[in-house]
């Protein structure tokens, strides 16, 4: 059965925010006359993502938007660096906003536009509604709606995240098909009875990534890229 | 100051559905041989939208989809035409889909997309997430993000409906502004500190509108339709 709709993790799976969080952090560094490895520190950063993120999982945090943890998360890897005292908090807010400007893998904005022929697409990210939509307008992507973390004000791989992203369009779970690099993301979504689609991103995290290089579950569509994908629907 | 965002209300704003849920009542009493004028069952039907709301503006009902008070007032209207025997449930069902299909004024498609060349865009209506997303495909609007009553789990002008508008894009109220044809829902937003444009659409009720025939407040901006606002941003 086609899906209604597609949902799809964002951070790795269509855009490359190793490779654009580099860039951004690598002129703020040469702005400031700072001499470290921007890719190295853009690993660092997101090395604080899934950790900020478990407390609001256990229900020891309440939900705060990815935005912030990630300005949190900066001036905690800045700190460990010696760095903080070179940016300011405009400067820490500023550069935060390098994941508002991450690019597309090379597939992606023509295999959405194809998707979204035969169904609803939506993020269904960590990020926020805030800092997905100007991602879109960067990243060139058109969304139906965007859906996630701030519409279950929880982040994945929480069941509730995809259970919203399915309500919110209202559709069952089985109409939707949830799209993503990481074969936790899909773990959890057909926990709940969602269609799957993996792609595997090989080097989303460098040249020297080991992790979710191939599928691990059985999947609904394995495919090589959002064309191949938008093919195969 | 310029806006970064822009939000709207679609129902009469931006779309007719008078005349659109007309066309597809129309069709459906045709079906059955039912001799009713669909004009005047439109306006019936939309006669019990704002009482369905009140309870949950009021906290005395728990904030359910605007489509299932479509579905619900669908089925007043009918009995008490005498006319609920003639659809059964799945019809009934499919004929509150009307709300996802209405055309937009001559102006909102091209005012539109001018509009996001220079700000946000998104829907703040009292339409579901899941509705304001079939509608935009029905009537070619690109949003950038869905807004509005779903977000809040309340109904405009409910203060929290705008306020979380302006919080899900991260932006103070007064980086946001408000777009209607009604007087009443530019009142709420301005009470909040929301910029606010007004739009007459003499014919949203019919020929015979006294309702929201000129602007009734200093509003920030008074527009011919949207392509005469995006001009003047």
């Amino acid at each position: 059965m086609r899906p209604a709709a597609l949902i799809f993790d964002v951070f790795g799976t269509l855009v490359d925010w190793r490779g654009s969080v580099a860039r951004e952090v690598g002129a703020a560094f040469r702005a400031k006359g700072i001499d470290a490895d921007p890719h190295l520190f853009a690993d660092r950063w997101r090395a604080e993502y899934d950790p900020s993120m478990a407390p609001v999982r256990a229900g020891r945090r309440d939900y705060v938007a990815l935005d912030d943890l990630h300005l949190e998360n900066l001036q905690t890897v800045l700190a460990r660096l010696g760095l903080d005292h070179r940016f300011d908090a405009a400067e820490c807010r500023a550069l935060a906003t390098a994941w508002e400007r991450l690019d597309p893998w090379a597939d992606v904005v023509a295999g959405l536009a194809a998707i979204r022929q035969v169904a609803l697409v939506a993020p269904c990210s960590n990020g926020s509604v805030a800092l997905m939509a100007r991602l879109a307008r960067h990243a060139g992507l058109h969304w139906d709606a965007i859906l996630g973390a701030e519409i279950a004000h929880n982040y994945k791989p929480h069941p509730s995240v995809y259970q919203a992203a399915c309500a919110a369009l209202r559709l069952r779970p089985d109409q939707v098909m949830m799209v993503a690099a990481h074969n936790g993301d899909l773990e959890a979504a057909a926990a709940l009875g969602l269609q799957t689609a993996f792609i595997c991103r090989p080097v989303e995290h460098g040249a020297g990534q080991t992790s979710d290089l191939a599928p691990s579950g059985d999947w609904t569509l394995v495919a090589d890229d959002l064309v191949d994908l938008a093919a195969r629907l």
